[in-house]
C-alpha cells in the first residue's frame, strides 16, 4: 500500500509498505478523511521525536473499518469511524494507579501513531483495541468536522481542563492555531467570561472572536504580559492556557497568571533542554501559582463525548477547515500548507 | 419606611418600619428592581423557618445606594448595585477552615434577607460588609437582567458546580422554574452535551430548550426516572442537579445518577423530617454516587463574576422575566404570580 | 471440591461443586487463609443479596496459585498472593467515563465473590484477571496480616478516602468492628487530631485507642450525636466515617457533620427500603454537607499499596485477628463467631 | 526597644526601636521563644528580598500577648500565643476568588514579619487581626514544641498537601533540614508508604528515619535522580516535596517524578532569575506532572490544627529542637548556627 512518509529528518515522500494486520481486539481502518497537524512539522523538520526512517506520519483520521480483529466486539467492516490520536492501553496498571491513560504504559506511550508506530497517512492503518479506542461517526456529522475531533478539539479542550476554568472567570489562551481556537471555544463553553487570545494572524483572530474570545491580543502591538496585564488592572488572569509557541510561552503564562491561578499546557515544546519558569513571577517558588501539562486523552469515550458537543449544537470545529483537498495525493500539499502557514490558512483537510 | 411582610405564617401585608441604620462596614439601599422568589412562598405560606411577626420579605434585589459606612472604601452614595442574596460575613473562623461563606456563622448563616434579619422588599434596605458583597452594576445591563444575578443565576449555576458538570456529559436537571432553568443554561454553558430538563410546564419547557436543553422530559408522560433511563439506554445521567419539587426529587435524582456520578442539589427543600435515599438504587451505601447540596455562593466576586457572564454574551438570564411592574406597591402582585403559577409565568420583576 | 456455601437464605453448609476452569487471562488459587466477614452474615442470614443457592461464601482470602491462563505474565503456578475481595474488570467503557472501577460493568460489578460469582471459602476458587487483580505476599508479611487486606483494611482505608480527612481535622468514625478499626487507624493515618470512636463493645474501644481513636463514644451513655456536639463545642465533625450500624447512623453522621463537611460510607445497607437525611440538619438541602459512598476499591495496585503500608510499618492489621483456626472446616466455626459475636471477637482467621 | 535587625544586606545587629502600637483588631506579644531560620539568612546574606536596612528580623515566635485592640474579643493580655509566620488579611477580595489567603493582598503578601513589617526578633512585635491569626498555646505544650508550628511544621505539611500524598503511594522528600524533615513527618502521617529522604548530613538522616523516612539518599552516592529510578525499579515517586536545595532541585523533582505524578514544592528559591523545566523529562509539556509551589497557610485555624496533631500524639516537634539558648541576646548566636550549619544543628530556639 502506498503511505506518506517521513523519509528521515528533513524529508517526506511516498512510500510502499505493507498493509497492517489485525490482532485479536484490534482494527484495520482505510481513511475517509484525514488533517495534516503542526506536530507532523516538528516531528519532520524539526526532528523533535529523534531521526526516524519511513515512518508513517499523520495522526488525525476519520476512516472506515475494513478487518477487526476475532475479539472486537462493538464495531464491523464497514462501520465509519472516529479515531484518535490517542489509542492507549488501557488494561494496566498505571491506570490502577491513577495515571492518567494516556501515559498508561510509560511517559506518552498513548500517543502510537506517527510517534511508535506507523501513522494515519496512507491507504490503510492499524489502530489498538478497537473497541476502546473507536467511536462511530455520528450520522449527521460531516467529514471535516469529524476529523477535527482526533485531536483538535480534544486538545483544545483538554487544555481548557487543565486549566480548570470556572464560571465568570478570566482566561487568557496563547497561541490560535487550531489547537489554540479549540482552546478558546472550549473556554467559551466552559464558562469564561473575558477570554483574551493572543495571536497575531488577522484569520485567526477573527475566528478566535467567532469561538468566544473577547479581546485580541497582538505582540506586534507590545509585551503580551504587560497588554494583558494593564487590561485586567494588574490583576492577571484567573486560567492561562497555552497552546502553541516557543518555549517563552511558559515564561508568560507565568507572568500572566493570578497568585492562585492555573496553567494549562498543551503545547508540544519542540526545542531546547530546558523549559523556564520566572523565579520572582513565581513567588520564589511559592505563588500557588499550578502548572499543569498534559497530553490530551483519547480513546473512545472520550471522542463520542466530543462528537456529543458537536451533535448537540454546543460548538461547531468544522470552522476551522479552511481548506479542502480531494484525494490521498494531496496529503503532501495540505503538510506543505501547515509548513509555511500562508495566510489564509488555519487548517487543511483531505477527503479520500 | 413603607415594607412589604410577613405578618405571620399564611399573611402577607405592607408595614412601617424605621429606615435601617448603617454599620461602619455597612450600607443602606434603596432598591431600584425586586424580585419575589419561590422561596418567599415557602415562607410565608408554608412555614418553612417557622414562625415569623412581620418580618420584611424579599432578597432579589438591585438598588442605589442612599448611606455608606464610614469604613466602607469602594463605594459611595449613588452607586448602583447588585445585592447577592447572601450577604456573608467574610472574616470568619469558618472561613479559615475552608467552610464556604456561606454558612460561615453558622449552617445557611449568609442568607440573611427575609431569613435573619429583614428583606429588601422594602423603600430602604440593609447591606453588611458593603466593600465584601456589593458589586456594580455594569454599563449596558438592563435591571431585570441584573436583579436575575442575586439569586436564579447564581443558584442555578451552582447547581451545576455542586454536580461537577464535564465537557459532553449527560446531564439531567429537574425543576425548571426559573432557578432550573439557570441550572439548564448553566449545564451547556459548562460543557454538557445532552441535557434533560425534567418539568412539565409548556413555557418552562420551551425557555429551556432555548437555554440549551436537548431533551424535555414531562411527568405526564410516565415515570420521569424511566424516561430518562430509556433515553440512555439504562446508562442513566453523568450528574444530575435537583432545582425543584418536593422531597421525592432527590430518590430520583439517585435513581437517575450512573454509579460513580454527581448529584447537585440547589432545592430548598421546605417539608417533612426527612429526605430519602433509595437503599438499593445508591448501591446499598456504595454506588460512589455523590450527593453534594448547597446554598448558592454570594458576595462581590460572585456578582461580578455573573455579571461577568452576562456583559460578554455568555448566556441572558433576561429570558427569564415574564411579568414587569412598574411601582413598589406591586410586589404584592408579583408575589402573588409566584404563588399561584400561572401558565405564563416564569418570574416577575417589580420596577420601582 | 468442598466448599462452604449459602444454601439458601438462612442455612449454610458444606457442598461439592467441580473445580473452577480457568480462562486465558484468569487463575486458580486455593486458600491459604480466609476470613469470614459480617457480609456473609448480611447475605445469608438477612438475604440482603436476595435468594441464591449453592452459592460458596467468602470474598476474604489469601493463597497459593494453582493454575495461571496462558496469557497471564507476571504470576505463576506456586505464587503466594493476596486476592482482593473487589476484582474489577479493567477495560470497560466505564474506566474510560471515570467511573470507579468497583463499577466497570455496572454498580457494585466488582464485588464478584460471594455475590455474582462463587466465593472464597473452598478448596480452590477463580479469579479473574490475574495480573491485574492479584498482588504477592510480601515476604515478611503473615497470614493474617495478609488476610486482613482484601477488605477490612482497604475498606476502612476507604472510607477514610471518601470523607476526605486533613491534617488536624477531627474526625468521627461510627461503628468500630474490623472495618471501623481500620477507619480509625486509616483517620490517624491520614492526619486527623482528634478522632471520635463510637462504639460500645469494650475490646473494640480499646483496640480503637491502640490505632489512634482519642475519644471513645458510646451510645450506653447517651445520644452519640448530643455526645459529639457536647464534646466539639457544638462544631461538630468536620469528617465524619459510617463503617457499621442501622440505616440510622447515616442520620446520625448527618447530623454530627458540620455544613461544608464531609460524609464517607464504606457501610453496607443491608435492610429497609430507604436510606434517610434529616431535612433541617442537613440544611433543608443546602448544608454543602456531602455524602459519598462508596465500594472499596480492589486490584492489585490498591493491595500492593496496602501491603507496603504494613511493611513499612504505619500500621498493623494483624491486631484485629482476635481468633485463629486450623483447617477449612472451621469456617463454620469462624463464621459462627461472626454470627453470634461474643465480647472477645474482632476478626477471627481460618489457615489452611 | 530592643530588636535584632538586617542593618542591610549582610550585616545584621542589634537596633532600638519604638515599641509597635496597637491597632483595633491587633495585639502587641512578647516574645517566649524565638526560632531562627534559613529564610532569614537567605534575607540577610544573599539579599533574596532585595536591601533593606534595620529591618527587624524572625517569623517565628510564641508570646504573651501585652496588649490587645478594642475589637480583639478571643484574646486579652496575658494569653500565652502561637504566632504564624503568616498572618493573612482575611477580609479581601482575594479569598472570595478562591485565592489561597497566603495571597489574600497579592502575591505573597500573607508573609510580613520581616518581609514587608518588622519580624519577631524584639523585646515586643505586632500581630495584625489577632482573632484571625493567633492560636492559644495548648496546655502540656512545651515551648521549643509551640515555636516549630509557626512556620516549620506548616510549611512541611503544607509540601505533603500539596505533593497530594496517598495511602500507600512512594513519596520522594528532596532536603531534610527542619522543614524537610516536617515533610517526612507529614508524608508519613498522611499514608506514604515508601518514604525517600535526599539528604547528606547524617543527624538530619537519622531523624528522618524516625519521622518515618524509608530510605535515605545521599548525593555523595552518586545521581539522586538515578538512585531514586533504581530503587523503583525505573518507576519514580507518586509525589515529589521540595524542601531545599539550589534551583536544580526543581528539575530533578520532575525527573524523580512518574508521569500523572505530583510535584509539591516548599522551597524558597532565592537565586537566579529562572528555574528550568526538563523538556524531555516534563514530557515535553505533555507529562501531566503536576507542579505546585506555594507559602504555608497561617492563621490561627492552622496552628490550633497543628497544635492538635501534637497535643494527640500524632508526631513530635521537638526532635528538630537541637539547640536552647536562654536570653534574647542569643538570637545572634542562634543565627550563627543557621548560618554557619554545624553538624549537630537542625534548629535552635531562643527561650526568653
Amino acid at each position: 500500500m502506498r503511505a506518506f512518509a517521513m523519509l528521515k529528518i528533513g524529508q517526506t515522500g511516498w512510500i510502499e509498505k505493507e498493509r497492517p494486520g489485525c490482532g485479536m481486539l484490534d482494527a484495520v481502518v482505510k481513511p475517509l478523511a484525514l488533517a495534516p497537524c503542526t506536530s507532523d512539522i516538528h516531528t519532520v523538520y524539526e526532528g523533535a521525536l529523534g531521526q526516524r526512517h519511513n515512518l508513517v506520519l499523520g495522526h488525525e483520521a476519520v476512516g472506515e473499518i475494513v478487518e477487526v480483529g476475532g475479539e472486537v466486539k462493538d464495531f464491523k467492516a464497514g462501520d465509519k469511524v472516529i479515531v484518535p490520536a490517542i489509542t492507549p492501553n488501557w488494561r494496566t496498571h498505571a491506570i490502577e494507579e491513577g495515571v492518567p491513560p494516556q501515559h498508561s504504559e510509560g511517559m506518552l506511550s498513548g500517543w502510537k501513531f506517527s510517534n511508535i508506530k506507523d501513522g494515519v497517512f496512507s491507504e490503510f492503518f492499524h489502530v489498538n483495541d478497537a473497541d476502546m479506542n473507536l467511536a462511530l461517526i455520528p450520522e449527521g456529522m460531516t467529514l471535516p468536522q469529524a476529523v477535527m475531533l482526533p485531536d483538535m478539539v480534544t486538545t483544545g479542550f483538554h487544555g481548557v481542563e487543565l486549566a480548570k476554568v470556572e464560571f465568570g472567570s478570566t482566561v487568557a489562551v496563547i497561541g490560535i492555531g487550531p489547537v489554540g481556537l479549540m482552546c478558546v471555544a472550549g473556554a467559551a463553553l466552559r464558562g469564561a467570561a473575558r477570554l483574551f487570545a493572543v495571536g497575531s494572524r488577522p484569520l485567526c483572530a477573527e475566528t478566535a472572536r467567532q469561538y468566544g474570545a473577547t479581546d485580541i491580543i497582538n505582540y506586534k502591538n507590545g509585551d503580551i504580559v504587560e497588554q494583558i496585564m494593564d487590561a485586567t488592572g494588574g490583576h492577571g488572569a484567573d486560567h492561562v492556557i497555552v497552546a502553541g509557541g516557543p518555549s517563552e510561552v511558559l515564561e508568560q503564562a507565568v507572568r500572566i497568571c493570578k497568585p492562585g491561578g492555573v496553567i494549562g499546557n498543551v503545547n508540544y515544546f519542540g526545542e531546547g533542554e530546558f523549559l523556564r519558569i520566572p523565579r520572582e513571577a513565581w513567588g520564589v517558588g511559592m505563588s500557588h501559582k499550578q502548572i499543569n501539562g498534559g497530553l490530551t486523552p483519547g480513546g473512545r469515550v472520550r471522542m463520542e463525548r466530543m462528537a456529543a458537543l458537536v451533535m448537540h449544537q454546543r460548538f461547531d470545529p468544522g470552522k476551522l477547515v479552511t481548506h479542502t483537498f480531494h484525494g490521498l495525493q494531496h496529503l503532501e500539499d495540505g503538510l506543505e500548507l501547515m509548513h509555511h502557514k500562508p495566510a489564509d490558512i488555519i487548517k487543511p483537510v483531505i477527503l479520500i
